[in-house]
């Protein structure tokens, strides 16, 4: 199985360390996705929704760990509870506004992933497939509030905090 | 970028045929997400969840095609602007319903995707960072009501409906 790039996001963000953790709490940081030409004619169409989902690919993040303290608690957590980047297939999913597209050009709002990160995929955000009223959201509903990442994913290893592998 | 199976979901869906084309009209199709042994520890605190994203593999798929007719509109569209399964990165999302965890086996409900998909990843479904109010739809906004596949999309070259690549 192998994927590649069909595209590059641009982001106000170099570095891990204050980068927001999710699209909600990005407080409508902007970016580009520039898809590559070879994708062109995929893209009819797509500027008629207000979102789309990016599939990207955590080029930054460090190696996989199976459990994780993530950004919004203290304790140790399965990384599959877990939206941490450190994921034996690093591929993050953030569903972004759609403000504009010009040519292989996409503006949107909502960027919380680093500058020059890896485009995989764009899916339409489609409410009647994507939205589902949940109750319980485990150890996330009691979670903290904190809304920036800082650089305990990230791939230099003096960063490493102690997470298992 | 090399990505690999972190395990296989079994679902009662044999061909694209008849199969639900989103888990939200999959009338609560019953499945198992089997998690190689090797992740187990990524498990803890997922059973605290309601839903889950599942990311896999559009194995039997056919190569990926930039304009497609969608099961649920008569015309063509860009691909990104569909959720079509011959995507230059064939990785597909599906939210389900998680009804028990046994071990490395989940039980879920919702499933629309075909019996021995390979798995690629597994995030909670947070409402916080997943769920938007949008409004515009771009063509889904006026489709049609299908919620069953067909076999546009499979491998077989014979199956070919004339979808541009």
């Amino acid at each position: 199985m192998n994927i590649q790039p069909i595209g590059i996001i641009h982001t106000p963000f170099m570095a891990s360390d204050g980068t927001p953790i999710q699209p909600s709490v990005a407080k409508g940081a902007e970016g580009t996705v520039q898809v590559f030409d070879d994708y062109a004619k995929g893209l009819m169409d797509i500027e008629g929704f207000d979102r789309i989902w990016l599939l990207f690919w955590f080029d930054r993040s460090s190696e996989a760990k199976l459990t994780v303290i993530p950004y919004k608690d203290d304790r140790k957590h399965g990384l599959f509870a877990t939206r941490a980047p450190c994921r034996p297939n690093p591929i993050g999913l953030s569903s972004v506004r759609l403000l504009g597209v010009e040519g292989t050009i996409l503006h949107v709002a909502g960027v919380d992933m680093l500058d020059g990160t890896p485009l995989l995929d764009i899916k339409p955000y489609v409410p009647s497939f994507d939205v589902y009223d949940t109750v319980r959201c485990g150890w996330l509903d009691t979670a903290s509030d904190t809304t920036k990442a800082d650089s305990r994913f990230e791939k230099l290893p003096h960063r490493n905090t102690g997470n298992d592998t």
